[in-house]
């Protein structure tokens, strides 16, 4: 029996593959080297899931992987049509990062009820200015993205007493369909982006949608910085077209110091940061591993992305 | 029918009693001027939580108010030996501040959780430094004070996957002794003190308490400043005894700029706004003329605080 081949695309720290010693031959690559080691690899593990390498690499000659796994929820980073044409199954980090962004959104939801930005000024000012905060339960909210990051977000949001939408890309039972966003999003007081970036889903949160919300609005991106224009977000916020934001990806990562986003009025920004708790590299090395475990069984894998959609699909 | 005289000890800006227009003779006055309108006066309504002139004015001479309603949880203000060994009848707020204090609770923990004081402060800084953030489902807080306050407090961190413990002055299902408190406080991730203030939980918080607590937690006090000892929460945050802190509360309201407290390491501080949500005041107004008009009817009032315990007992 040959050992497979299993090609990661490094990010530090690496992956802990200890387990699979004897099972797979771990070849390490760095962005640079990968398109020279696509055609030997059985196995491509994503580790990198900063990189947008493979869309790069994918379309060169030679065979390629069978399976590529990435250490991410969303693969926009790594799609390209010549990936989405071949027989390759692409897998996600479904079940990682559901419940820590869930949290992450409560956290910013509650944090701008609360006007905590505007106490911490004012501690570091040594200022006492008593304010009346808001309440959050009896609100309404809006989440567009129907995945489980999604689902997690408004299981949270429910639990604070918040009225909570969920719109997907098809309505189905507790999920509403695009007909429904822009009527949802005009009368809710949080609107959350978790949708996954699709050709269907980019630069969806634009001026017209930011003109429909209410003025007392607060939105929240930690989708993919390209389901907003941020342009038009920046404008809103200026014109107070809606009262607040709290975006945590971008359509340039890292976000340069010369970004005007960081100075935005009622806006909070934090770095790409809302799934990533405490031991996550080792839940999504963890993961790889029992995939791989699997894949190596001849077992169905778990998570398969359709390639078509951009997304893993149902439930 | 003599019309009962109402005395208001009037903060800015005043209680709407138009409700109560023909049915009650409204005397306003401001600290200087209680002591003398108080033996005229049948009902005593304390607008001004903040003031201390109760407790100054009432072991003066000459009759006093049947009934006396504080626009507050918390009566420690208004107490003193001679009220207590009064006939008089103290009531406080109860119902108006447990979802507010209980939504502002979870915004700490989950701010301090997500680490979004140093993400604001690199927000300002242009930074971009991608962190790990804490899961708080999993974690285990431990909630001081069994009043509705605290419970639902509970409520709210058990609804983010907490594990949350109770601790009174009185153990009964669902609540600890005080027994228990060292050894909940011991393995607690977060200890919220919502404590009324006696003489049994004055000053309860001190360097022994923080020191039993682990080096991983955070303690928050939206009870009375006068729970925590503020040196010794300020050694514990300096010697890293424990992770962080957040007070709205204080010995002295307002905080002075000159205060150490404002620069803590790890602490927040916020001006005692935890219970204001928007509409608060226009809630407490509603709640004594509800109450008013029970008492003129010769109903039971609800509320009544048990002046020997400091605080509304029961439930």
């Amino acid at each position: 029996m040959t050992v497979p081949v299993l090609l990661v695309l490094d990010a530090d720290p690496p992956p802990r593959l200890g387990r699979l010693t004897g099972r797979a031959r771990v070849v390490h690559t760095d962005e640079a080297g990968l398109a020279a080691r696509l055609p030997e690899a059985d196995v491509l593990l994503v580790w990198d899931f900063t990189s947008t390498a493979v869309r790069r690499a994918w379309p060169g000659g030679g065979p390629r992987p069978r399976w590529v796994h990435t250490a991410s929820a969303g693969v926009d980073h790594l799609m390209c049509p010549e990936l989405a044409a071949d027989d390759t199954v692409v897998t996600n980090a479904r079940g990682v990062f559901e419940q820590p962004i869930a949290e992450y959104v409560a956290a910013l939801v509650l944090a701008m009820a609360k006007d905590l930005p505007r106490t911490l000024d004012l501690q570091r000012e040594r200022t006492w200015r008593h304010r009346e905060a808001q309440r959050v339960a009896g609100t309404r909210a809006c989440v567009v993205g129907s995945g489980p990051i999604g689902r997690a977000i408004a299981r949270a949001l429910r639990g604070l007493d918040v009225t909570t939408a969920i719109v997907g890309r098809v309505p189905r039972t507790g999920i509403h369909g695009p007909d429904d966003l822009d009527r949802l999003i005009a009368r809710a007081d949080w609107v959350v982006a978790a949708a996954p970036l699709t050709e269907r889903t980019r630069g969806m949160f634009d001026a017209r949608r930011f003109g429909v919300m209410q003025p007392s609005a607060r939105f929240v991106n930690v989708g993919r910085g390209q389901l907003v224009v941020e342009e038009a977000l920046a404008q809103a916020l200026a014109r107070r077209w809606i009262a607040g934001a709290a975006l945590d990806v971008f359509q340039d990562e890292p976000l340069g110091p010369d970004s005007p986003l960081w100075r935005l009025p009622g806006l909070i920004v934090s770095p790409h940061m809302s799934g990533d708790t405490v031991g996550w590299r080792d839940e999504l090395g963890a993961q790889f591993v029992e995939l791989y475990e699997r894949w190596q069984a001849g077992r169905a894998l778990p998570n398969v992305v359709d390639k078509r959609l951009g997304y893993v699909p149902g439930h």
